[in-house]
Order: structure tokens, then C-alpha cells, then sequence
């Protein structure tokens, strides 16, 4: 038996919708793998807590796309250990869908290009979520801060975060169902040029920001004129919520993919109890349940044995 | 006598509309200034070799605004000895403009802000152009390359680039009526999300790559889904010059600004010779002249004693 950890995620960062994601430690998924002689080619148990509530698994379809593409006839038994909240905006269903590449990669001995890799975990994604969020998907399988150059074929850049950032992640409780598709939905087709203007020089600050350790290059471009706008309306808290955690310390805030969870930049030093006070004050008064977590930057998926 | 010299500018760099700009000391603005005895509060006299195309003057604007606002009775003269070419699309009436408030600063030794700087710079440029570019204006005063968070108030974040990488500007002889004019009316108003989405990961990757010399992320960053295309109907030659100077290889190739000039961004090693081939390949065939000039980036005006 094989077991394979791969990373929660988080994409767009603000002003990076489709083109920025960074790879938390904060959530992961833990996959046991391993052949197996039961019927049927791949079985799947979910035994994270969170897990329960998918109801379709991105790790089935991945596996048998694989299975099926590579004419193997072999029986896999997958087990499910993951801590990532599903429909919360940090990637569950790309961690876990990296994760099964990786875990049939090695358990079938392929040789798969980085490429591949990426497009049989976006299977896994659509499966889920309707749409392969190339993003997530790049990020918890290789790790770190990425730029996706383009999505086809998948180009990107990895970089890393100043070592005296943190991370926290805001994990917000809402059921929504289709919640992707209704976040995607509302983003405009057509936008004004000058948000288009503040989008670009907002995610050039903010990439070059984390980078370096700049906080007003941090506080300045982790801001979203086109899509956070949009979804203001799904989540009506959001605009309070962020002017509350920057008044509270933090550098940047943002929603964490399709939200609704929230990601906020701080410094080293800086204490998550002001976070957890901030978000106290919003949240409570909407009746909305949540945690905060601290989380450092994740490496890339890795195969442990 | 003072003597105020400042640099022209590069604006855009490809996706970097109105929010990007780069002090290039290829060309500069030599400003003489004096108290005189002349009549009229301010004279001057353009005795740059290219500076007699203009038909506005820039520095008479921004000395009669500054002499006016403080109340001066004092005659100035000013001599004008640049050397930037005008309407070339590499910031002339900007760099005039900024040497002009620094002159009557030190003359009069007035206690300007840097937002008093620049915003007395951008009356010189609105009496040219008709628009105010902050980011020409700002790179000119400040120097470095610089991007431009807010315009009003001016916020800007200065940064430099590689010391190993290196620029060259190719300077186009086309004579345009009322260019910046026309080059920001062919501009979208509203454009799509996919064209703002590769501007915000483009303008990221190239300011990255600008700054830890990254030969790829400027390559994929130098690109401009929004205004280029747009203006390519003004400079029909522009793709094919593009193209042309890539394969020759320039790291990155963009319009200076509105053009028509054109900025290329190199290794320290690459030679010239081979972007002037490129260019007369291409620009030779549509019998327009040009030259190459290789340029360093400007440190800011200063004024010389």
C-alpha cells in the first residue's frame, strides 16, 4: 500500500481569477492506495470527515480514466483521509484529484508527463465541480505560489512566498449546492477597461509583494475589481469582513477561490488572534460559523511509503 | 544658471496600460534655467534637434502655472536642449514637463511634495497630448521602473530591474497628427474577461521577470491582449516586427507607450546587431526609418549645478 498527501489550495488571490493559486499545508488529503481483488475496478472509501458530504468523488473518476486509457485490468481499493472542507474554496476536489494521479502513477509504474499529470486530475475536477480549475489543480500538485501562463496546453511558473509571510485561512461554514457554478456565473463576460487596468497592476503588486515582503504592495494589489465585485452578492459579508481583518492587521485579504472561505497575508509576528477577533465580530453577527487556521505553503503532492 | 536634466519613459510595456512605465536614459531632456530680464514672465527657447517639431511647449505651461499659483513676479528663461525624439511614443512632453518643475522648484526654491511635482508635471503633458500620463511623468521624476497604484492621489511603487538584463529602443520616424489621440481612442472601453485575465497574469510575469531576470515570464509576460490589438491598425507593421524581433532574440518586445516606438528587452549579452536586423527586415520593406539604441535605465531627473 501506497499513501499520497496533496495539498488544499487556493486560487485566484484576489485579482488572479484563472491565473494565480497558492498551495496551502493548512487542509490535505491523505490517500491510501493499494490493488486489491474486490469487484468492480476502483473502490472508494471517504473516511475524512469532511469527505462525507461529496457526493460524487473525483477520486473514482480520475482512477478509471486512468485505468481505462492505460488497459490495465487491475482492482484498486482507494481510501480517502483527507481534512480538506468541500465547498469551501480551497481546492478539495484538485487536492484529492492529484492525489490520485499520483497514487495510480505509482502503483501502475506509468510514466506520465507533468501534462498528463494535470489532465487526468482535471477530470477528477469536473467530475465535482463542472469545470477543471486548472489553478488548484497546478498547485497542489506542484507546490508553492503559481502563475498559470496558460491553461492549454498547462504552462506555468512556481515561485515561492518571502519565508516571513503567514498565512491563515478563514474557513467558513455555509452549505451551498452548485455553489461553483453560481459563483462562476456571476462573473461578467465584458468588463471595463480600467478594471481590467487595476486587475493587472494589482496582481503584479501583489505576486511581486509576496514575493519580497512588501506589505503596501500586498495591501494594494490584493484587491479584485472584476470578480470579488461580482460576488458580493453570494456573499454579503465579504466587503465587512475583509475591511475588518485589514483594520486588524492584515497585509491581504481575499476570498479563497469561489470562496467562501478567506485568505488572509500577514506578517511573521503578526498574532491570528486578531484575526479570529475580526472575524468573531462579522461572522457572529451573521449567524456563520468558521475557524481560522494558520498555514504555511505546501511543497508539491509526495508519494509516502 | 541650473541646469535640469531628466530621462524619457516607456509606458506600458505591453500590458502595462497606464499602469506601468520605465525611465530609459537613451534620450534625456537638458533643461537651462535662469531669472531674466526679458519680458514676459517666462522664454523659451527649444534648441533640441528634435524638439523644433513641437508646437506646444510644455515647460512654458508648467512654469506659468508654478509662477502663477506662488504668486512670482519673476521672469524665467528657459533653454531646451533634449534630445527626445516627439510623438515617438517614449514620453517627451513628460520628461520637459518634470524638468520644468524641478528648474522653477530650485529656482524659486520652493518646498514641493512629489504630489505637487507631478501633478504641475502633468499640466505640461495635458497642454501637448490632451491627457495627462502619470505613469511617463512619475518614471521621468523618479526614475526605475515603476508601477503605478493609484493616479490621483499619484501612489507608486519604484523598483529596478536585473542589472544583467539590458534595453533597446527602437526609435520610429512616422509622423502622426494627433497620435496619442487616436492611439487612446482605438482603445475598448470594455473588453473581455479572458483578454483582462491575460493582461493581470502577463503585467505579473513581466514585472517578476524584470526584476530576477526570468527569460520565460518576460517572454509570456511582454504581451498585450488589450491595447496592442487594438492598435495594431496604426501601425500595420507592428505584429510582424514583433515576431520578427522575438526570433532574433529579444526576451520580450512591446510599443513604447503609444508608439510608435518600440521597446525590446534583452540578455546582457545579446548582441544589437541582430534586433537591427530584425528591424530593417521588416520595417525597411514598409520604407520606414528608424534606429536602434541600446538604454540603460534612468536613476530620476536631477539637477546639475
Amino acid at each position: 500500500m501506497i499513501t499520497v498527501i496533496s495539498c488544499a489550495s487556493s486560487a485566484n488571490l484576489g485579482p488572479g481569477y484563472d491565473s494565480a493559486s497558492i498551495a496551502l499545508n493548512a487542509f490535505h488529503e491523505i490517500l491510501d492506495a493499494e490493488f486489491s481483488h474486490d469487484n468492480g475496478s476502483v473502490k472508494i472509501t471517504v473516511m475524512g470527515k469532511e469527505g462525507s458530504r461529496l457526493t460524487g468523488t473525483p477520486q473514482e473518476a480520475v482512477a478509471e480514466a486512468i485505468l481505462h486509457d492505460f488497459g490495465s485490468e487491475e482492482h484498486i481499493k482507494l481510501v480517502s483521509r483527507g481534512n480538506i472542507p468541500w465547498g469551501s474554496g480551497v481546492g478539495s476536489s484538485g487536492a484529492c484529484s492529484v492525489a490520485t494521479v499520483l497514487a495510480l502513477k505509482d502503483l501502475l509504474s506509468l510514466n506520465l508527463s507533468m501534462e498528463s499529470m494535470i489532465n487526468y486530475a482535471s477530470i477528477g475536477e469536473y467530475t465535482v465541480t463542472g469545470t477543471a480549475h486548472l489553478d488548484n489543480v497546478i498547485a497542489s500538485l506542484v507546490g508553492g505560489l503559481v502563475i498559470i501562463e496558460s491553461l492549454n496546453p498547462p504552462i506555468w511558473h512556481k515561485l515561492s512566498i518571502h519565508p516571513d509571510l503567514k498565512l491563515a485561512v478563514i474557513n467558513i461554514h455555509i452549505e451551498m449546492a452548485e455553489k461553483t457554478k453560481m459563483c462562476r456565473a456571476v462573473v461578467p463576460e465584458m468588463i471595463k477597461l480600467g478594471s481590467a487596468i487595476s486587475n493587472a497592476r494589482n496582481l503584479a503588486m501583489l505576486i511581486l509583494g509576496l514575493k519580497t515582503y512588501d506589505p503596501e504592495m500586498i495591501k494594494a494589489g490584493m484587491n479584485d475589481a472584476i470578480v470579488e465585485p461580482a460576488r458580493s452578492a453570494i456573499y454579503p459579508f465579504y466587503p465587512k469582513l475583509k475591511e475588518k481583518l485589514l483594520a486588524h492587521g492584515a497585509m491581504g485579504v481575499a476570498l479563497s477561490g469561489a470562496g467562501p472561505s478567506v485568505l488572509c497575508v500577514l506578517g511573521e509576528d503578526q498574532p491570528l488572534d486578531k484575526i479570529r477577533i475580526a472575524a468573531h465580530e462579522i461572522l457572529d453577527l451573521n449567524k456563520i460559523p468558521f475557524e481560522v487556521i494558520e498555514s504555511g505553503v505546501c511543497g508539491g503532492a509526495v508519494v509516502a511509503r
